[in-house]
């Protein structure tokens, strides 16, 4: 479980050198990563580049079907609304999360749909939040 | 208000005649659409191709912005989770949608947040898509 956390963390790296929130997200199917995200929506001006979007936008281009059974999410930081929306219709069957999401986390309105685990790599995942709004705060460009 | 569900509404009748579950959505700037959506999730074998996304997503590339501050959205069905997740990141200060999505309708958790009025030419929305399910019970292919 920890090895796909951390390559959604890898991708959160990305989202953090962009200056982006980062949250990164992977798709998994049967061991193999089939879709990858991390959060782009200052780059791209655009409210639905979260990376769990963009990693299940991939792995329904990979597997030609917008049915992503047997599959299991990897991300950084508890699921959005939109994200946990767009998990629930994909069929997805295990979100596995880093942090807590504790402003907008809606993982509780697709509990006992879907399997949910919170936690693996939390510490590591919430550091990179912290230092990410942390910089922010001190910014004084 | 009804001029831009109709909008919506001929969106839909492309994803009738696709064979799709016929929902059609428009986002409206200063009285001008700038982004048009029509489901698309069949066609385009990917979960994330409802007609509120799609519509949400040209909006943002139109206006160069996740911010759709004065934006409203008018759908023939009531955005499920996903897209009311999509709508309350974007800032739409509006949702105006015509038939109750009995099933997945989840404006109950964006309500408080945004505007949201139901019921705008409901019968022709909710008459659209009985006729497509309808057509699918009875197909005998």
């Amino acid at each position: 479980m920890q090895k796909f956390m951390y390559e959604a963390l890898k991708l959160a790296f990305k989202s953090y050198m962009n200056d982006e929130v980062p949250v990164g997200a992977v798709v998994v199917k049967q061991g193999n990563i089939i879709g990858m995200g991390y959060n782009r929506t200052e780059k791209d001006q655009n409210v639905l580049r979260h990376a769990e979007v963009i990693a299940i936008d991939e792995a329904c281009n990979r597997l030609k079907s917008w049915r992503l059974c047997e599959c299991e999410l990897f991300v950084t930081l508890e699921p959005c609304l939109m994200c946990s929306g767009a998990i629930l219709h994909s069929r997805i069957k295990k979100v596995v999360y880093g942090a807590e999401n504790y402003n907008f986390g809606s993982t509780k309105y697709i509990e006992g749909k879907i399997e949910i685990i919170g936690g693996i790599l939390e510490e590591e995942c919430s550091n990179l939040l912290s230092n990410f709004f942390k910089s922010k705060r001190f910014d004084t460009r």
